[in-house]
């Protein structure tokens, strides 16, 4: 018997390389927490009677995969939306930094806040995520830039985990920029960074991976390495904003160490590309940084395509230079911006999205013995999710079989209520 | 007394030119669906006790005027998102035209679809737009290029605005393209536009406006100039899909002629920037289809700025170059892409989207006399709108007075319903 089970949907399961794996009228048993049984409806074992007490009608919708969102900065307090404007009305990045802007405006005002501020302000921007089917968000420190401030992150990500029901990983970015006190002395900062900050925050288990910054405005590869040599120490996977505005050749260098993903990868070379596909590392894409920013270098997803290297899409929401919170939107942009096929992109919010956090046999796909994750949608087929953009057509999300109530703050998960449509 | 009175918001009446016209700590008194009076709530008059028998509280939100959607094809039947994914499979726009795609294929279903299917299916985007605090919207046929399909998608558009309690401007686009049975014959299908569908559909009290599309894809300036004549004979204001993939001195004519505004206008030069400032023509930007098209010829802001040439926004909602349904993200394209400041991106949804339509008496502002229209907003301050981009944080629209409530379909307007908040 099934803890519950979603009948008349179609499905979408995003199982196999170069399809959707449709299933039309399908149906979805759960036990668990688990996906125990997805296939067509009228090959839905007949056992026991009933097969659950609690049956849910999809209503003809379509169910994908709980999108996964593998790349945010979404803890922080503060917006920077007076430096855009700024910048539109004629101002230069130099002189918005000199008049105490940029990011470190951000370090200063998350480093002020308390706890329970970062907490509330983040939950309305996980609600607007959930809102469009996403499960599972990557959450990175990296505004507070000293223990205190970083633990508060991190400890703000596990609450929300906690309190949620949503799946969160916690990447600790010591190593985004240099704080004030080690203006000047980047290598000091870094030392830092790996013999204090982040062994007490792995100790304290607030830590899931470690990631960096690797450019010419950020940490160099010798830095960068440091810190990775100290994350494997500790047993810590490992990931990189790579190549977003250079080739540093940061993604051989998270390859070299088995990283996870290399982030941004505009500049990236068919050498870097060939080291990621090696090593199984996902490129991660960030169109929202690459719109707002207004790139024009493309990452190589041709080379990526060639060397199969597994291309994942997310939203980078900072206050910076993604304030998006719409992986929706990121999925137009990934096919009208960087011109990836629609599938392709789906596959970047879920099954790539999966691998790019190490979740793979846990999320991603619809399929048995994967979590009872998924998202409905008021659609015709699943390429609609990448055409319309502004537009949410996500009518309820399931998180390890449970139907969310989108009303209640935090969200939260009822284990058997009843579908609403 | 006022018939309700808002309390406890802030407002951003956008009224002056060169600001958004802020009252903190603002209440706005309404009286037979018009604002009565609006200013600081402290400045409120005393007198007579109470000043409403239903008064509500905004909670500290913030209150812009109803946005307007000035430009848009909302009803057609059939999406192109086939053609998006083959486009993005490497076939080229001649090959989707051949076999059948293009702007044909939505001629071809609106043909066939009933009254009430395009009905059902534009409604779902009128809710879309009006969840994002639209409350006026410009409908524009031109999906069916014959006198049934033409005189059916307008009457549309008037169930929409009967029903919703939306104020819908209908713009007749009979001179959108060739159909099918003029194929080769652009003259002939320009003079039954002239002289048998335009007189019959106007007859009807199905046209407020007349659009055209003049491009080298399109009509020629002679063949807009005959439309043009027709409109005026008639007594009916002309507008223009004008300069868009080159320049072909549209919104000079339609400047010539008067006209309410010329759209898209990417090609426009100096000498139809100065047409348009003496004629009070406003300058309609479209940055979806710009997104959505990948194109790179930017519209001359500059110039509009330099000959005080109002510039609205809207987002061109049409499946086949605009699928959007997003106005707030229209504002940070119209930042982001187009570089126009948040102050005049929002001027660009309200003020001067208001003189886009004429309705520049009416709506569009929030002062004494105007329409009660206003959208509410979980804000620090209006430019956020301009800032976050998939970000929706409207929280109630009140429509000639009335609380929208969003859950009713088709949208209601409570005359006296309490606020949620």
């Amino acid at each position: 018997m099934f803890d519950s089970l979603w009948v008349n949907v179609h499905a979408a399961t995003m199982a196999e390389a170069g399809s959707p794996g449709i299933i039309k009228n399908a149906a979805i048993g759960i036990q668990d927490k688990k996906i125990a049984w997805i296939g067509p409806q009228k090959e839905m074992p007949q056992k026991p009677e009933p097969l659950s007490e609690h049956v849910h009608d999809g209503g003809g919708r379509w169910a994908t995969p709980g999108l996964i969102d593998c790349h945010t900065h979404l803890i922080y307090e503060g917006d920077r939306v007076h430096e855009f404007e700024q910048r539109l009305q004629g101002l230069t990045y130099e002189e918005i930094a000199k008049a105490g802007g940029g990011i470190m405006s951000t370090v200063k005002s998350t480093r002020t806040a308390s706890g329970q501020q970062l907490y509330d302000s983040a939950l309305v921007r996980i609600q607007a995520l959930l809102r469009e089917g996403v499960t599972t968000i990557e959450i990175k420190s990296g505004y507070g830039l000293d223990v205190a401030t970083e633990e508060k992150i991190l400890r703000v990500a596990t609450d929300i985990h906690d309190t949620s029901g949503l799946r969160i990983q916690r990447s600790f970015l010591g190593a985004h920029a240099v704080p004030p006190e080690y203006a000047g002395r980047p290598d000091d900062y870094i030392n830092f960074v790996c013999q204090d900050m982040l062994p007490a925050l792995h100790q304290k288990h607030l830590v899931d991976c470690v990631d960096g910054f690797c450019e010419n405005i950020g940490f160099t590869r010798t830095h960068i390495e440091k810190v990775f040599k100290r994350a494997k120490e500790l047993g810590l996977p490992v990931k990189l904003h790579a190549e977003q505005l250079s080739n540093q050749r940061g993604a051989a260098l998270v390859a070299q160490y088995g990283g996870l993903s290399a982030d941004h990868v505009e500049y990236l070379d068919e050498a870097g590309v060939k080291a990621m596909a090696k090593a199984g590392t996902v490129a991660v894409l960030l169109p929202g940084a690459f719109y707002f920013l207004r790139e024009k270098q493309l990452p190589p997803v041709d080379l990526f395509r060639q060397y199969k290297v597994p291309m994942a899409i997310a939203t980078d929401h900072n206050p910076g230079t993604s304030p998006t919170l719409s992986l929706l939107l990121m999925l137009n942009m990934a096919c009208t911006l960087f011109r990836l096929t629609p599938e392709e992109a789906l596959a970047g919010v879920t099954r790539h999205a999966a691998r790019a956090l190490g979740y793979q046999d846990i999320c991603g796909t619809l399929e048995r013995g994967k979590a009872a994750d998924f998202a409905l949608w008021d659609i015709t087929h699943p390429r609609d999710l990448c055409y319309y953009f502004g537009r949410n057509p996500c009518m309820g999300v399931v998180r390890a079989g449970c139907l969310c109530d989108f009303e209640s703050s935090p969200p939260l998960f009822f284990e058997q209520r009843q579908a609403v449509f």
